[in-house]
C-alpha cells in the first residue's frame, strides 16, 4: 500500500517512520527538505511538492499547519488530514476536495510525541466512510485505536472536547498541588496518593514531578491548549452550553499567557495558579 | 494482635471483616448491635460499649461519625480514627486522648466500599509515629498503601486536597459530556476516547456510563463532596491560596444541592451542568 | 445643516426625531417605508434608497443592522455609523469608504430607548477627526456627551468594555437578590439599601423592581448582551487579559440562553441565577 | 436623651461627635482614653469602664471590635451594637443580654468615614423593635436612613449581601479597567464614559482615579472585604444558593491577599487582576 505523507514535524516524522517500518511504501514532502533524510534512509521516496505527492499516491496523509496543499487533491484521490484544524476549516477543505472529485477524511489524533513514535495514537476520524475503511491498515499502524465519528467536523469537535476536559483537569491538579504545598503537605506525597486512587491518570503521573521542579519543556504548548479551550467554549456558545469550569480554566491559561508562558508546556499554568508575593 | 473496632457502617464492616480474615482478633461495637452478627459468625467478639472495647484492646480503630467515644481512651491505649473528620476536630480528639496518656493516630482513608472490601484502601495517617509503626500490620491488611504524613490534621488535609481535585475533575468531566451531547457527538464514544488517552482514570470509567443513564446511586453523596470542597476552599483561604476552578466547582455542587440532589452520588452534579429548557 | 438618516428602528426613530426638533434638515430612509410617516409629519424628507440619501446629504448617519449601505459612500461624503458593530466590521466599512474618497466615523452609543428620546445618549466616536468635529452640532442634540477615541475600532471596543462591566454587574446584582431572598431578607428592602449606598446606580434602580416580579420585557436583549460578553472576552484573549468574573458571567448568560431566555431583557439572567428545585 | 458610646475608632468618634453636636448627652469610653479628649471638649462625659457607661445610660451604642462589654447589659438597659459582627456572634450577644433582662438591637452601618462624619450612614437594624423605635432620634442624627429588618442576625446578613455585590462589582470594574488599558483605550476615558451611563455609581467615581494611580490607601481593607465575601458565600452555602460570580471574586481577593495586599483598600484587587509579565 502506497501512502503520501506531507509534513515531517515531530509528529509527522514519527508517524511516517512507523508506516515505513511496517512495510508501507511512503512518499514524503516537507517544507524543509533536509528533514526527509532520515526517512529516505529507511526507504521513503521524496517528492518536490505537495501536489507531486498527491498525484503519485492514491492516499495522502497531511500533517501540515497550512491546509492549502489539500487543494491539489483531485478525482480518485483520498486525502487524510491528521493535523488538528478547527471544524470550519476542515469543512472548507472537504468541500474543496469533494468538488474536484476527491475524497476526504478528517483524522486528528489524540496523543503527542511518544504515542506517535510507539504507534499508540488515538485517531478521531470523520468524513468519507469508504476512505476510512480503506485507510484502516495505516491507522492500525499509527494508532492503538481509531474512531469513525460521522460527518466532517466531528473529529475536530471530539478533540476539542477531550482537550477541554484535559485543560480543566490540569488546572484542578495545579490548584491541588499549590494547596498542598501551602498547607504544609508535601506535594510529591500528594502525587503518590493520587497515583493510587480513583482519579489516577497518566497526565498527573507524567507531568506532576516535572511541574514540582518548574520544568515545563513543551510537549503541548500552553498557547495551543488555550486556543483549544477558547474553541471549545465557542462550540459551547453555539450550542448554549454553559461551562463555568472550562471558562475559569481558560482564564487561568490566559493569565499564564499574559505572564509570557505561552510557548512552554500547558502544565505551566501551574505558575499562574501559584500564590505570589507582590 | 488484638484490635477493637468501633462502627460497622458500610466501610467499617468491610474493614473489620478483612482484619478477621487475616487472623486478627477483633472486638467490635456498633450502635445497632445486630450489625455485629455477621462479624461474630466470622469470629469477632462483641463489647457493649465503646469504652468496653477500648479498655479491652490495646489498639482501637474508630469508624464513627460521632467522635465522642474517643474520649474513653486512656493511659497505654492507642486510638486510630479512620473516619473522615476535619483537621480541627481531629486536633481536639488528639488533645483529649493525649492529655489522658493515650496515643492517637488520625488515619482517614481514600477509597469507598469496594476498595474497603478488597483491602485496597489508601490510608492517610498522621499523629503518633510510634503508634503508626505498631499498627502497620493492620494497615497492610486494610489498604494497599499507607502514608505517614506528620502531625495530626495532615491526614484530614491531604484527603481534602484529593477530594477537591476529584470534585473539580467531576465537573470538568460533566461539562465535556454535556458539550459532546449538545454538539452532536455521542457521549459514550467520548467515554471510549477518554479511556485511551492521557487523562484516562478509574473515576471516568466507573461513573461515566451510569451518568449517561442519569443513574446516581450514591457511592459518595454529593452533599459530602460539596462539604469537602467548602473545607478545601477554607483551607485555601487560611493560606491565601486562590483556587478559581475549585470555587466554580463548589458553586456547581451547591447548585445541584439546591436542585435537591444532595443525597445522590456526587456525579449528579452532571444534572446541574446540563442545559435546561425553561 | 442637512443630515441623512438610515434606519428607523426604536433608536433611529428617536434620534432622527431629535434632529428634526432641533432644526436639522433630515432625509430618512427605512426598509419598511411606513415607519417614515411620523418623521415626515415633523418635516423630514424621504429617499427611496440608502444611496439616494447618501448622494443627497453631505453627512449620513447609519443605524442599520446591515452595514452594506455604507458602501455607497463616495468622495466628499461623510458616513457616521451609530449602530453597534464589532471593531473588525467597522474597520472594513472604514476601508471601503476611505478607498472611495469618503470619510468615516464609527460612533456607537451607550444608552437605550429613553436616553435616545431625551437626547441623553453617550457617543463613542472614533475614526476621522475632522468629520467628528463637523458633526458635533448633531452629536450635541443626540447625546449628553460625545467622546473622540482615536482610530476606527476604538468606539466599538469602548462599548464592549462598558457592556462587559454591565453584564458582570447584572450577575452580581442577581446573586445578591437571590441570596437575600433565600436568607429570609426582603429583596425589595435590599433594593432600598442599595439605592442609598456607594454602589447605587441607575441600572439597579431601574431594573431591580421589575426583576423581582420576573418582568423582563427587553430593553437590551440577553442574547445581545451575551454576544458582547463573548466579544469582550475575545478582546481580552487577543491581549492576554484574564477576566474570570466576566468569564463566569458569560457562562451564566449562556445558561440563560440555554433556558430559552435569549430574547428577553438581559436582566433575565436572574432566572439562571435563581436556585431551582429539580 | 442620654446615650452611652463605647469605642472611639474612626467611625465611633465621628458618630459620637454627631450625637453631641445635635444635643444628645453622651458618655464615652475607649480603651485608649486619650481618644476621648476631643469629645470631652465638645461636652462629653467619660466613664472608666464599659460597664460604668452601661450602668449610667439607658441606651448604649457599641462600636467595639470585641463584643464582651455587651455582657454587662442588664435589666432595663438597651444595647445597640453598630459594629459589624457576624450573625452568629450577634445572636449570642442578644441571648446574653436578653437573659439578663436587657434589650438588644443589632445595627451595623453601611458607609465609611465620610458618611459617618456627615451623618449620612445607612443603618441596618434588627432585634428588639421597641428599642429600635426609641433610638430613632439618634439614628436620625447618625444616618440618612435606617431600616428595621426583623430578628437579630438580619442586619448582619443584609450587610453581607451588600458587601458581596460591592466586591463583585469591584472585580468587574477592575477587569474593565485592565481590558481598556491593554486594548489601547485610555482607562481614564473609560471612567468618564462610565460616569455618564446606566451603571454610574459613587464607588467607580470615587475609587477609579486612585486605582489608576495604584493608590490604595485603605478606606475598607481588602482583608475585611474578602472576609465578607467568604461569609456571604457561607450564607449561600447554608441556603443552597450557587453564586459563581461572588465565588470567582472571592478567589481574586484571595489572590490579592496572597500578594500581600490585605491591608490596602479592597480596590487593590485591581493589582491581582492586572496582567503581569513573568
Amino acid at each position: 500500500m502506497e501512502i503520501g505523507f506531507l509534513g515531517l514535524g515531530i509528529m509527522g516524522k514519527a508517524m511516517s517512520m512507523n508506516l515505513l517500518k511496517h512495510g508501507f511504501k511512503v512518499t514524503v514532502w516537507n517544507r524543509t527538505l533536509s528533514k526527509c533524510d532520515e526517512l529516505v534512509e529507511h526507504g521513503a521516496s521524496i517528492a518536490e511538492t505537495p501536489s507531486a505527492v498527491i498525484n503519485k499516491c492514491r492516499f495522502t496523509i497531511g500533517m501540515l499547519s497550512d491546509p492549502v496543499a489539500a487543494l491539489s487533491v483531485s478525482e480518485g484521490k483520498g486525502y487524510i488530514d491528521m493535523s488538528t484544524v478547527d471544524a470550519e476549516t476542515s469543512s472548507k477543505i472537504s468541500e474543496a476536495i469533494t468538488s474536484k472529485g476527491g475524497v476526504f477524511l478528517e483524522s486528528p489524533v489524540s496523543g503527542s510525541k511518544k504515542p506517535a513514535e510507539d504507534g499508540q495514537l488515538v485517531i478521531l476520524a470523520a468524513g468519507d466512510k469508504a476512505l476510512y475503511e480503506e485507510i484502516i491498515p495505516a491507522f492500525d499502524v499509527l494508532g492503538k485505536k481509531s474512531f469513525y465519528l460521522g460527518h466532517v467536523g466531528n473529529g475536530a469537535k471530539m478533540k476539542l472536547v477531550v482537550n477541554m476536559i484535559m485543560g480543566s483537569m490540569m488546572n484542578a491538579f495545579s490548584e491541588g498541588l499549590e494547596l498542598a504545598g501551602k498547607s504544609e503537605l508535601d506535594p510529591s506525597t500528594l502525587l503518590d496518593v493520587l497515583s493510587l486512587g480513583a482519579i489516577a491518570n497518566p497526565m498527573f503521573a507524567g507531568k506532576g514531578p516535572a511541574m514540582l521542579q518548574s520544568n515545563y519543556s513543551p510537549a503541548f504548548p500552553l498557547k495551543h491548549q488555550q486556543k483549544d479551550m477558547r474553541l471549545a467554549l465557542a462550540l459551547g456558545d453555539e450550542n448554549s452550553v454553559s461551562m463555568p469550569i472550562a471558562a475559569a480554566s481558560n482564564e487561568a491559561f490566559k493569565k499564564a499567557r499574559g505572564m509570557g508562558l505561552g510557548d512552554l508546556d500547558f502544565s505551566a499554568v501551574f505558575e499562574a495558579v501559584k500564590s505570589r508575593k507582590h
